[in-house]
C-alpha cells in the first residue's frame, strides 16, 4: 500500500458554527477543558481512540491523533452565528447542558466568542425567536454577507485552515424542488429570494464558495441538495452529512447490527422520546419532527436489509416518536421497545431505557468532524465524505449504493479508510488478517 | 487467493449431544420442523445469512449454506447420552421450553430419539439426580463405553461423519491441576480414577479418540484443558468452546463495542439474571454458579481493554448476579445497568431489560456450531477453532494472543474466514474494499 | 346501624352489553369458565373478596358475596348488540385475547351467544366498518327499536331483571351541547335526528326507559349527561361512569396516593402506551384518542390536590400518549416515567413497565358493575353510583364534591357503604376501630 | 368524640441520633434548611400533609402540624453518638448525600453538632471500624456511660424533653435469646457482658430508663424484644420499630395493596437492589444482610394475606437481593419484576425501576417519628406505638394481631387515631361519611 500526499496540519484552524446552542456552547467548553486538562475529550474517536496497523501480535496500536496528521486542539479558533446568544457562555448557561461549577474554570476564554449575527428565518424554526439577525432581505445577499463574515474570521484569526459545522436547529420538512437541482438554479433561486431556499443551504453555499469544508449535524436536507454535491465537487472541497448520532438512533445502529448478525427476527421497534430543551420544544412542532423522523426511520431499513431477509425483515412495525417534556431538561430519555423473534418463530422482547444526554453525545462529534473533514481537505478529497457515516443518523452515500447505517461497518469503514490514507494494510480480521 | 480444499459433505453426518435437555431437545426440533418446512432455522447464520462477495457494488451475495459445502439438513442423525430423559420428545416437553401444540407435529421423529446412558455423577451437578446412569464405576471404562457408544452408533446409523456438541449442564467450578497438563497425566488419571476428571472431560476425550470434533456449549473447562487441546492437535480434530453466548452475555458483546466504539467511559455494568428452569436450579448452587460467573465475567475486559484505555475502562466495577425464580419458566429475564459517561465527564445510564429464552437462542447455536465443525473438519483443520469465537461466551484463542470478545468483530472474523477458506477477497469496507 | 331493605335477588338477571368485542367476549367467556369451574373469576372483588366486620380480632371476614345478597353467577344470562361479530365465540376468537385451546370448552355456549344488530353510526367511530346495524335512520325510531329488543330479550330469556353495562367503543370527542341539557330537549333532538346525539347515548336512553341500570365503561360522555342523570332520577334507576379503570391508569391510581401519602413532590408523569388491537386502531384516530386523553389526564389533579399541595404537585407536566403499535396485538404495554422530588428538593425517578392485558383486565370490572348496579338498584339507589368509582378512570360525582380518583380511598368507600347498607359499623383503621 | 389530655409541646425538644451517618446528616440538614426558608421539609407528613376533618364537603382541612400539638422545628435540639465522624457536616461530607453547592449555607450549624462517643462493637458491623468509641469493656457500664450522656446532654441543651431514633447501621442478624427474656435477665446480661447483647438495644435501654421514648430505623431486633417492651410499658415510655420504609419496600407496600385492591393474583415478585454507600457495604456482609433480608420479605405475606387467599396468593416466589455496586454512590436503583394473574388466569408483567435516594426518603421520615413519639408521650402513650407502622418496614403490633403492611391502611390508621386523640370523628369515606 502507498500512502496519500497529504498536507500538513500547519497554523490554525478555524472551527465555525452555524448555531451556538447547547450543542456548539458544550463543544467549546470541552474542548478548551481538554486544552487545559482538566478533562480528556471523552467521546472523541480522533482524541481517544487507538488504531491497529498490523496483524494482532505485532503490537502496533497508536492513537488515531499520532498516526493521521490532524489539526491539533491547541490550533483551534471557534467562532460562528447564532441568532439568539451573546457568546458562548451566556448560550452554555441558557442551555443548562454543564453545571456552573464545571463552567467557572473555562468562564474567561467562553465569553471571548462572540457570534455573529446569523442569517435566520422564523418561517423554518416556528418555535424560536431570533434577536441577533442579520437586517437584509434578499438571500443572496445573505449569502454573500456570509463569505464575507468568512473572509473577516479567516484574516481576523490568523487561521491556515476553516471548516463548518451545522449546529443550529433542525428545519421544518421539505422535499428537493427545482431550486435545488443546480447551482446554477440555486443561484437564481438566492437572487430571487426563493422561498425554498432555506437558511442551512444559504450556510452551506457560503462555506463551499469560500473553500471550506462543511459537515450537516441536523437532518436537514443542506448536504443532500444536488446543487450543494454538485457546488462541493466543483470547488473540490469535502462536504458531510446529515444529522450527528446521538441518543436513541446510535443505540439502535448498535443493538439492530448485533440482532441481525444472529440472524433473529423482528417484528418491531418502537421508539419513544422525552426531552426537554429547546430542541425538545422545537420538535414538538409537527412540520420539524418530520423532517427529524424521517432521518431517523431509515437506519433499520438501511441496516437488516428487508429485500434481502423477508422472512425475518420483511414485516416490521417501526414507530418513533419524539415528546416535549420539560422536567428532563436538556437531558433526554430513549425508551425502546423491541419485539424480536428466534427458533421455531419464538418471540422475546428487549426494552432499553438510556438516560441519555444530547450535547454530551454530540459534542465529541463536532470536533471529530471538523478535525477529519479538515484532513480530507488536505488530502484532497471532495464531496460527500461518506467514510464519516460513523457520525450521522441518515449518512449521504457518495456513489450509487447507499451508505452504510452498521454502526460496526461505520467503524471499520472509517478506520481502513485512514489505513489506507497512510499506506497500512486494511485489518481484515480474518485467519491470514 | 486460493481456495482450500475442502472435502465434500457425502452421506449422513451424526450429531451426537451429550445432555439432550432443554437446548437439545429444542435444537432438535427445530431441524425437523425447517426440514418439515414448518419454520425456518431462524437464528441460524449457517443457514439463514448472507455472504457478500466482492465489491459493495458487484451484486454477489449468495446465502453462506451456498457458498461453503455444510451438510445439508436432511442429512442429520441425532443422537446423545442424557441422565434423565427417555427420548427427545419427553425431553422437550419436561423443559417446556415449546408449546405442546408446536411439538404435535414432530412428536413421532422426536420419540424415536432414544438417549444413551449417560456417564454421569452427582458431584459436579448436585441439584440433579441421575437416572439412565452407565453403572461403570472406574473412568477409563467409562470412556472406553463411550468410544464404544459413538462407535455402534455411526454404524447403525450409516453415518459418513459425527460431531459432538455438549449441552449438558454446568458443572461445579474447577481450576485445571496437575492431572489435566498432558493427555499421558489424564489417561493415567482416567485409569486412576482422579477426582479432578469431570465427566465432560471424558466425553471430550472419547470424541477426540474416535475422531469426532467436539464443540463445548457450557462454561466447563474441558476443551480449554491441556490435555484435550494436545489430544485435538495429535488426532487432527477441531475444537471449539467455551459457553453458548446466548441472553445477557450476548446483549453485552453487542452493546459494548458499542459504547468502545464511541469512546464513551464506563463506571460499572450491573446484570442480574432470572430463571425458573432445570438450569437456574443448578445455578442456583454456588459452586456451578461460580463456573458461570467466570465465563461470563471476562467479557467486558476483553472487549473494553482497560491496559490501553485507562480512564475510559480503567475502573469497571462488573458485577454479575444469576436468580433461581420460578415463576420465568424456562424464559429467562436479563436486566442490566449499565453507567457510562462522557464529554466532560458527564454520566449517563442505560438500562436494559431482555425477556428472552436461552434455549430458542441456543439451540441454532448448535446447529451453526455442528456444521462448521464439520466442515472445519473435512477443510483439514484441527486444535482450537477461533474463527468460531461468535457462538461463545469464552471463547478459546487458538495461538498467544486472546481471542475477541466483541461480537462485531467476531462475526467479521467467522465470514473473512469463510471468504479466505473459499479464495474470495476479504471484505474491508474501506473505501477501496 | 340499621340495615337497608334490599330486595333478594331471585331469579335471572339479564346483562346486556352494547358492544360484544375483546372485552365483550372475555367477560362472557370467563363467567362461563367460573361456572363451569374450570377458573376461579380472578380479578372479580364481588366474586372473590372477603370484607371485614367489626373489629380486628373479632374474626368476621366473609366473602362480599356472601354478605350482600348479589345475583349469582348461574343465573346471569348474556345479551348485547354488536357491529361486527356474529356470535360471543366468534368475537372471541376475532379480538384474540384467548388462546385457542382456552376457548374450545367454552365454544358451544358462545356461539349460542348471538348479538342483536347495532345501532351505529361511522361519523363516530371512523376506523370501524359496521355489517350488523339496524337500517333505521331516524335516532328516535332507532331508541324505539332499542326498547323493543330489551323487552324481548327479558321476555324470551325470562329474566327478573336486566343491566347494561357499555362494552363498545371510543366514541369521537364531543362536548356536551344544548341538546343534552334537559330530558326535553334530548328527546326531541333524537326525533329531529340532531347531529349532536352519539349512539352510545340513544342506548343509555333506550335502558334508562325500560327500568334498566346503565354503566359506562368507555370514555363517551353518556352517563354524564344532564339529560341521563336526571331521566335515571326520575325513572330511580341507577347509572355510573365512566371508562373501566384498567391498565396504566389503574397503575396510575395506585401509585399517586402512595407518592402523595408520604408527601413527596412531584414534576412530572410521562405515560406511554402500545396497543395492536382494534381499540388502538380506533384510538390512534385523532378524534377518538381526545376523549380517552381528557379521560385519563384527570386523574393526577384529582389525586394530588394541587389547589392544597402547591409546593408540590403545582407545576406537573403530564402527558399520556397513546401508539398504535401491531405486534403488541391485544397486549398492551404501558411505560411511565415519573418524576418526583423529596427532602431538600432532590430528585429521584420512577420507571413503570406494565406488560398487561386490556381486556382481562376489564371483564372482571363488567361483572362486577353488573352485580353491583343490579344490587343498587335492588336496594332503592338512583342516579350516580359514586360508590363503584372503584372501577372506573373518570368517576362521576353524586353531589358537587368531585369524586375521589385514590384507588384506596376508593375501595374503601365501597367497602364502607357496602357495611352501611347491611347494618355493619364502618371500619376505620383508628386504634378505637 | 373526647378529645385527650395532651401536655403542650414547650421549651426545646432533644433528638438524639445514635448513628450520625448519611440518613442522620441529612435529617439535621434538612431540618436546619427548613427553618432558614430554603427549602419546605417535603416528604415529613407532619410538616407537609393536611387532614381532612368532618365531612367532604365541611371543607376544614388544617396543616396536621396545626391539628396536633407538635414541637416546633425551631425547637429542635440536635445531638447523638458516632463511631466515625468528627461533626454532623463532615458525616454530610463523607456520606456524599448533598452536594455541596446545598451544604454550604447549612455549614456553620452542622460543624456546631458534634457526636458523643459511640458505644460501637465491629462483632456486629464487621465491615466498620469504629474510632470515636468509648473505651468501657461491660455492657453495664456502657449503659450507665449512655445514661449519663443523655441526661448531660439535657441540662447542657436545656432541653425539656428528648426522643432517641435509631440511625446507625444495621446490626448481624439474630434470633432473641434467653438473655433478652424479660428486663432481669437482660440487665443481668448486660452485668455479665452477654455476647447476644448488641450495641443497639444497650441504646434503647439507656433511652427507656431515661424515660426517653426510642424508635428503630434499623431492621435490628432491639424494640421487637420482651425485654425492652416490658421496660417501655414499666417505665410509661412509647417505642416503636422497625427499619424506616423507604425505597423499594415503600414501593411494594404501595403497589401490593393496589393488586389486592383488585384482587389479582401474584405469582413471584424478584426484587433486587444495587447501592454503592456505606450501607450498601454493610449489606455485602451475609451476616447483616440476613437482617434486612428478614425485614424486607415479611411485607408481601402481611399485605397479601395468602391464608384467606390461597388462589390468588398462596404461591408466591418472593425473592430480594441487595448488591453492592459503588458506581451508584449513596443513590439506589431498585429494580423489581412482578408477575401477575387475572382473569381466566392470563399472566401480566410489571417492571419497576425506581432510581432512588435512601437518605432523602428516610430523612422526613426520622423527623415524624422524633415528633410523633414526643407527641405519644405527652398524651400518655406507652409502649408499641402501632399507628407509627405507616413509616415502618416491619412494623410491630402492639396487641395480638400483627401490624398492618399495607401503606394506605397504615396513612388511615396514622390519621384516624390523630383525629380521635383531638375528639374529631374518623373519616370512613363511606356514603355517610
Amino acid at each position: 500500500m502507498t500512502a496519500r500526499n497529504i498536507a500538513p496540519a500547519t497554523g490554525k484552524l478555524g472551527v465555525l458554527l452555524p448555531g451556538m446552542g447547547a450543542v456548539g456552547s458544550t463543544f467549546i467548553a470541552g474542548v478548551i477543558a481538554a486544552r487545559q486538562g482538566i478533562h480528556p475529550p471523552i467521546g472523541s474517536v480522533s482524541q481517544m481512540a487507538n488504531i491497529r496497523l498490523g496483524k494482532r501480535d505485532e503490537g502496533r496500536n497508536p492513537l488515531i491523533r499520532d498516526f493521521v496528521p490532524l489539526a491539533d486542539l491547541d490550533d483551534i479558533v471557534f467562532g460562528g452565528w447564532d441568532p439568539l446568544s451573546n457568546n458562548a457562555m451566556e448560550a452554555a448557561k441558557t442551555a443548562g447542558v454543564l453545571q456552573g461549577s464545571d463552567l467557572d474554570a473555562l468562564s474567561k476564554e467562553m465569553e471571548g466568542i462572540v457570534p455573529m449575527d446569523a442569517v435566520f428565518d422564523q418561517r423554518w424554526v416556528s418555535r424560536l425567536e431570533g434577536v441577533r439577525v442579520k437586517d437584509i432581505p434578499n438571500k443572496w445577499d445573505q449569502a454573500m454577507a456570509l463569505i464575507d463574515d468568512i473572509a473577516k474570521f479567516k484574516e481576523e484569526n490568523d487561521c491556515d485552515r476553516l471548516v463548518m459545522v451545522w449546529c443550529g436547529s433542525t428545519e421544518a420538512y421539505q422535499e428537493p424542488s427545482d431550486v435545488h437541482a443546480s447551482v446554477a438554479s440555486f443561484e437564481e433561486g438566492l437572487r430571487n429570494n426563493h422561498e425554498n431556499i432555506a437558511p442551512s443551504q444559504i450556510y452551506a453555499y457560503a462555506a463551499l464558495q469560500s473553500d471550506v469544508p462543511f459537515a450537516n449535524g441536523a437532518p436537514n436536507l443542506t448536504t443532500d441538495l444536488d446543487c450543494i454535491i454538485e457546488l462541493a465537487k466543483q470547488r473540490g472541497v469535502p462536504i458531510a452529512g446529515k444529522d450527528f448520532k446521538t441518543g436513541q438512533t446510535l443505540m439502535k445502529t448498535i443493538l439492530a447490527p448485533g440482532l441481525k448478525a444472529r440472524m433473529l427476527g423482528m417484528r418491531g421497534w418502537y421508539s419513544t422520546n422525552i426531552l426537554g430543551n429547546r430542541d425538545g420544544e422545537v420538535l414538538d412542532a409537527p412540520e420539524n419532527f418530520k423532517t427529524k423522523e424521517v432521518s431517523k426511520l431509515g437506519v433499520l431499513d438501511g441496516i437488516l436489509q428487508p429485500e434481502v431477509y423477508p422472512d425475518l425483515y420483511g414485516n416490521i412495525d417501526h414507530v418513533v416518536r419524539i415528546n416535549y417534556y420539560p422536567p428532563r431538561g436538556d437531558n433526554k430519555e430513549g425508551w425502546d421497545a423491541i419485539d424480536i423473534f428466534g427458533w421455531l418463530g419464538y418471540e422475546m422482547q428487549i426494552k432499553v431505557d438510556f438516560l441519555c444526554r444530547d450535547s454530551i453525545l454530540a459534542a465529541p462529534i463536532v470536533l471529530d468532524l471538523a478535525l477529519f473533514m479538515d484532513l480530507a481537505h488536505r488530502a484532497g478529497e471532495s464531496g460527500v465524505q461518506e467514510w464519516l457515516s460513523f457520525y450521522l443518523k441518515a449518512p449521504q452515500a457518495a456513489g450509487e449504493t447507499p451508505a452504510e447505517q452498521d454502526l460496526f461497518i461505520q467503524q471499520t469503514k472509517l478506520k481502513n479508510t485512514l489505513r489506507e490514507w497512510m499506506g497500512e494494510e486494511p485489518v481484515t480480521h480474518s485467519e491470514a488478517g
